[in-house]
């Protein structure tokens, strides 16, 4: 067995292309951590933030990244149970700094509490496509906004993995889901994922569709990764004490607040990121087993764009920032 | 007893000067309504919006206005128990609508369900100069915000009327207030009036001063009525988790919406209005009892900056927008 291997990092921030391979020394688990021989690879926007240094943590170069993999324990240090060796499961994001762990290489090292197993029906890719999208959506809709039967929900930038994890948790939730999307491109494919209603923003007034579908009375969530200008329109589409989840700043213009909607609809505006819900240990825990029982039911499937192979990293992340995916982007190593 | 009373109306909007004494005829209560001889009114900002045609109800002409005023009632409509009549009271503003009736008048006829009596300890002055800036305060700070002992709470606008109730209410809750006030000027005065900690914008940087202050943790609650650029120190002076609540737009600017502070705190903006909780039945029941006890205790005191003459109302409407006050306004009719 080889002592070294091919670990993704970059030298100095920037574009795709920063991003290039290490051959490393294999290293050993620290107390409280495991290895991983790692399967497959879930690229996300944080990790092109990141890798741009536009994220919340700045890297420290050179730096690993990537906050989701699939893989085989092959490893554990000190106070890990070693019976997890050779347990399939995969990292869950928010739950370690990136600063310290990432997880694009052949092998990864994470913090233990960072791990958890999902059911046996899905493939590695899928393993790799669960966690950031499910728990962001789940953190914001079922933890913080307590989606139920009856509740009409906002989703932009819809065929995101976020936002078809989005709408199918509305969905499991009973109510009602309106996935937003700015060129008709992608209507029929979101209507095919499960979405209740698409918006197609160059077509459509977003506020005036929603009060239509919603009887006037507007949508009671949103839920929001881009900002900028959306943020009024969301507004203005909100009911009487609706809430706006901001849980990403896609938009590159200025973020103007909706004072006199906000002040005329109660509105509540919330800045949200998963690591919240990851730090809860014990509400964590909750949606985790959310999750997974709704991925072994079938409930929950994740969406895969298009895979990669592991030298096409560059590609890869690439083709996140086109824009032209519906799913998740998954890298086979 | 005459048949007709003096009644302000305006029968345009625009500045204080549109303001004009009409001479009525004296109209019974209709069911569930009562009519006050009034005796003091309460002037607050909504009626100066409304009066220029800014606030959230637009005037149909000719208009007339007034949220607060402490009276006796002189008569009852149908469905009003008569045993009111003769009794000392003062109307709570957002449990009506400006549109369908206004306090400035010799007599008021109001809702039944819009009055409330006060503890015998307080003036007709005091008596109209409580419950909208009691029950703004409690509706942000204690009903949805849950001030509590230990947390940090900014109050911008400290010296308006609701801002010193909010300074009385904060320390009644065990919690610390930081008053911020814009100019030296008020200072002593702010300090003098209760609150633990006074910010002077033109001398001092919010955040720094309010990171000072709380040891790094930052305020867990801000309540501002004025949004603009206000927002983003608020936003840079929270802590995590923290929430502010924006009651009203003071600033001409536009208010910038702080998406990567929001994120990077988890931050809450919630637009607020008193109206919410005056529609809430049973949390304003209790919002009231809580009120009229920390009153009858001596807690609260309603601080009172001028008295004008009834004849006075355009010269009080002035000084109000003059912005040197530290507390209420009061007509005595």
């Amino acid at each position: 067995m080889s002592t070294t291997a091919k670990i993704v990092r970059f030298h100095k921030t920037g574009s795709a292309e920063v991003l290039q391979f290490d051959e490393l020394p294999i290293t050993e688990p620290k107390p409280n951590e495991v290895r991983l021989r790692v399967k497959a690879l879930g690229l996300n926007r944080a990790d092109v933030m990141y890798r741009s240094g536009q994220y919340l943590e700045t890297p420290i170069l050179p730096s690993k990244s990537g906050y989701e993999a699939s893989g085989i324990i092959e490893a554990v240090g000190q106070g890990v149970d070693p019976t997890w060796i050779g347990k399939t499961v995969s990292t869950v994001p928010g739950t370690f700094s990136l600063n310290e762990y990432g997880v694009y290489g052949e092998v990864a090292v994470v913090p233990f509490h960072s791990i958890a197993q999902y059911p046996s029906n899905l493939s590695y890719e899928e393993g790799a496509s669960i966690w950031m999208q499910y728990l962001t959506a789940y953190g914001a809709l079922i933890w913080l906004g307590q989606v139920s039967k009856g509740d009409f929900v906002v989703i932009t930038a819809a065929s995101s993995s976020v936002g078809v994890a989005a709408i199918q948790m509305v969905k499991a939730q009973g109510a009602t889901s309106i996935a937003v999307t700015r060129t008709v491109a992608k209507k029929a494919r979101l209507i095919e994922l499960g979405a209740d209603h698409v918006i197609v923003t160059d077509d459509e007034d977003l506020a005036d569709s929603v009060n239509e579908i919603t009887g006037g009375k507007g949508a009671r969530v949103s839920f929001d990764p881009i900002g900028g200008k959306t943020l009024e329109l969301l507004a203005a589409a909100a009911a009487h004490k609706g809430i706006i989840f901001e849980y990403g700043a896609l938009a590159s213009e200025p973020t103007p607040y909706p004072l006199f909607t906000a002040l005329a609809k109660s509105l509540t505006v919330r800045g949200y990121v998963v690591v919240e819900l990851a730090q809860d240990d014990k509400e964590l825990k909750k949606a985790e087993q959310y999750i997974f029982d709704h991925l072994a039911s079938g409930a929950f499937k994740p969406l895969i764009d298009k895979t990669f192979r592991f030298a096409e990293i560059v590609e890869a992340h690439r083709y996140m920032e086109s824009n032209n995916h519906v799913g998740k982007i998954v890298v086979i190593v």
